[in-house]
């Protein structure tokens, strides 16, 4: 970028283009810190009160690895748990199934049952810890495994906390892991939502995630607007289902991806506040302060990590956790360096810890509430994006809302289209890519990423054998029936979900149940 | 500093207190970027126009090594030249100097004449690139060596562009390379100021520092408030001796140190910018907007590396840069990730460069100027330092100026007793320092520090003593008296200077000439 003749026009990824002096504006909105609109964050004294938790999603293997990583980092100072979870578990497959062939323990932990779930969790302090579930169209089992042992460690409901992803329009969207079609799919997450306002009510019902929108190609602004736009879909169908929004609502919250651009994503996070209190207040008449401030998880952006000269991820990753506490997150999950070259290891996984512990302890951002307020030109960037995404939300409005919008294919082709462009970007050198289309070099760095041992899909699968030879089968049989009888019906699937993975189903055998009533869903 | 007890109250190094939150306040004269008093940058489109200079400082052992690091470094995209010198040659001693033995080549390269000159600048493009030179005491000889040899590379006088550090004032304060008592010193000064604007018109005469200042450790306050003493100190002799600041003032640069505190950092440039355009208009009668705007370097902050888990220091090292970026620096070293243990690598000064690219090319801080201007943080940041800097501006002033308050020791009695406080709040574990004295652990990073081979002195004692055998004695002779003669009387050192090294004298003889009649500055 120091070639000068490119001075005359500069557009963030959201193609708001930058001026190049900012002065004295008249902003939208800030009110205070703590209140309507929240644009200055949820809370009035955020990190000087308490800092973001520092949340490293975390999976490979076995149960039994996974849970030795997470008692790595909570013992190298992390502050809450992620469990990353493998492509079986999230598509509704036991670890023997032929369809998880060469994926079990591959990107995520293999949870096949009750047992997978003690071992997982083994000797972790549930009562103390939060934890965060990246599992949408398996997440009512995954929860209520978490709840099963979360109660044999003895934890009362109250002190059992922490989020599940459970955003399926999002995979639609970007991510690719559902199973069910759309509506039933929405059926699932509501029941989740009235569970939750029941039995589980410190838990985060969702987490409503911008995060792969992003890393699929969208801009900051798309990642706003769709994202929202799904918030809205959710909230839309709990209030059809009859629940209060008073009710459900406190316990939603958000999942950004922050990115390369410092002030636009910084800009990014305090506009989505703003444009989710209003959503909220206006749309859908929420009266309760917690159910108009948004909540978040942010994650440094994947996509940004190159695999050549991965120290250079170091770097990235520190300035993109910048923006995120600049933007007044409530949790942060700082990517490990060699993550483009497979998965983190114990030295990569503790630096992307230590980034952002020298953030939180050294560098002042927890010092006052969102610093950039006042900020010419970042009161203008807030303003701006939340003008696109107003626009993109009403587009999606018209079109029926989030879901039928999905159906359309959307946001999908808005997403591709803007992926499209970025990538003719860096092909043609206008945008940089450090150490890929400039400044490259064939300086090795010698980083061994890990390696999953083939052998453990070879346990799983024997584990999993050996859980169903020690049940009683009449007790499976007998709950999954009842199970596929409630879905039929309508109440709420939590309830006979639960009784069956009390009885010992499987995760396979559950999904199963549901896929026999509500079949699977094949995108156009 | 996740203890919600301490939530009551925080500070900054230079002990202003940080309110939990700001709001919009009357905050001092901004003005425009480009337009006094330069809050806002120097230049009106700042990195619009063009990025800051990637200056990395560089060189160890031997003249030779040190020009093949510099095409490295040129050749991994770095934009300005920096070079460290030993110590030997920053105190005027020839490499087989008795004094010397056990430094040469060690910090630093040595340069013993005008051969070792050539061979350090052998090939480089000196129309082209700017080089900046860290030197003190004896910087008329290695500006006079530099400018021979662009002189025989047929570099015109006006093309021959970079800055001598020239500093001597902070040298007596916190650094330590000194040679003469500080009147004789504040003579070289002058004398290098008036040589260059006959000679070296595009040559930056000095870089004013705080850097050493702030690694000694004064508070961000007190590295604004001495460093602008002292420019003061060498704007009054220039003006005394009879120089117009309309002439000299423009090539007069700064060196600022980019600490933790990202927020103060930031604002501690704008400042420094607002106090030196004030200074130079009002206590001067500056009236060329170029003596009155301040341009300067900027160095991440090599005292915050920790030898523990030393890739942290590449996340440090970001967020320092970040500060200096936002704050509108002209140019920057960003410090090797190794640089606690030893000299940088070909590795470590790759990532560290690459750091500064990363932000350059990826991170949108160039697309607008001044983009924390407005921010009620920042803004009051900068007005506190502005005043905490000109209470010990003041301060200095009532002692008779920066030579006199020097000599009896006030701006050295400050940083000490600011440095005692600050070890006692890491000793207490008030303040965190990630790996030291928090979250450490005994994983090795296995780092292996650059190490120069001991032959290299031997090899350079050597070449000194061949190159002293190889010329003509009598005008060695001659040109050595006539310096002693002029530094008897009153006239400019530089020409006599420039005679005795054209007669292949080397740093060392010439700095003997000027002990014989300046002596030495022995500290109380």
């Amino acid at each position: 970028m120091s070639n000068p003749s490119q001075a005359s026009v500069r557009a963030t990824s959201s193609g708001i283009e930058v001026e190049v002096v900012y002065g004295p504006g008249s902003h939208g909105t800030l009110g205070e810190p703590g209140s309507y609109p929240f644009t200055r964050g949820p809370y009035p004294t955020m990190y000087r009160g308490r800092t973001w938790t520092m949340r490293q999603y975390a999976g490979f293997g076995t149960a039994r690895e996974t849970n030795q990583r997470f008692k790595a980092l909570l013992a190298a100072g992390q502050t809450g748990l992620s469990v990353a979870f493998d492509l079986p578990t999230q598509m509704g497959l036991d670890s023997d199934s032929p369809m998880a062939a060469g994926e079990v323990g591959k990107v995520g932990v293999a949870i096949d049952n009750l047992d997978d779930m003690r071992t997982l969790l083994d000797g972790l302090p549930l009562g103390e810890v939060t934890t965060s579930m990246t599992i949408n169209a398996t997440a009512p089992i995954l929860l209520l495994l978490y709840q099963l042992v979360a109660e044999e460690q003895g934890v009362p409901p109250e002190r059992i906390r922490g989020t599940v992803q459970n955003d399926i329009l999002k995979e639609y969207i970007a991510r690719g892991t559902y199973i069910y079609p759309p509506a039933a799919s929405m059926r699932l997450v509501t029941d989740l939502f009235a569970y939750c306002s029941k039995e589980l009510r410190s838990w985060n019902t969702i987490s409503i995630s911008g995060y792969h929108i992003r890393e699929a190609g969208a801009t900051a602004a798309q990642e706003l607007a769709f994202t929202l736009a799904n918030g809205i879909a959710y909230v839309k169908a709990a209030v059809d289902a009859g629940m209060d929004v008073n009710s459900f609502g406190p316990r939603l919250s958000f999942f950004w991806n922050s990115h390369n651009h410092l002030f636009e994503e910084a800009a990014k996070f305090r506009a989505a506040r703003r444009l989710w209190a209003t959503i909220m207040k206006e749309r859908f008449g929420a009266t309760d302060r917690a159910a108009q401030r948004m909540r978040f998880h942010t994650q440094t952006a994947g996509s940004t990590l190159t695999a050549q000269q991965p120290e250079n991820n170091i770097v990235r990753t520190a300035l993109q956790a910048v923006a995120a506490t600049l933007g007044g997150t409530q949790s942060l999950h700082t990517n490990a360096f060699d993550e483009a070259l497979g998965l983190p290891t114990q030295r990569s996984a503790t630096i992307a810890l230590r980034t952002q512990q020298i953030l939180a302890a050294e560098s002042g951002v927890t010092d006052t509430v969102d610093p950039l307020a006042g900020s010419y030109y970042v009161e203008s960037l807030t303003d701006s994006l939340e003008e696109v995404a107003i626009r993109l939300i009403d587009e999606t409005d018209r079109l029926g809302g989030a879901v039928a919008a999905i159906e359309q294919g959307f946001p999908q082709g808005e997403i591709e289209e803007a992926a499209y462009r970025a990538s003719l970007r860096i092909e043609s050198g206008e945008d940089t890519v450090v150490g890929v289309n400039r400044y490259a070099d064939d300086v090795g760095a010698g980083v061994e990423p890990l390696e999953v041992d083939p052998e453990v899909e070879l346990q799983q699968r024997d584990r999993v054998i050996r859980f169903r030879a020690g049940r009683d089968p009449v007790a499976v049989e007998g709950t999954l029936g009842e199970l596929e009888a409630a879905a039929r019906g309508g109440g709420n699937l939590m309830y006979p979900m639960k009784a069956a993975l009390v009885a010992d189903a499987t995760l396979g055998e559950v999904s199963d149940a549901l896929r026999r009533v509500f079949g699977v869903h094949r995108p156009r």
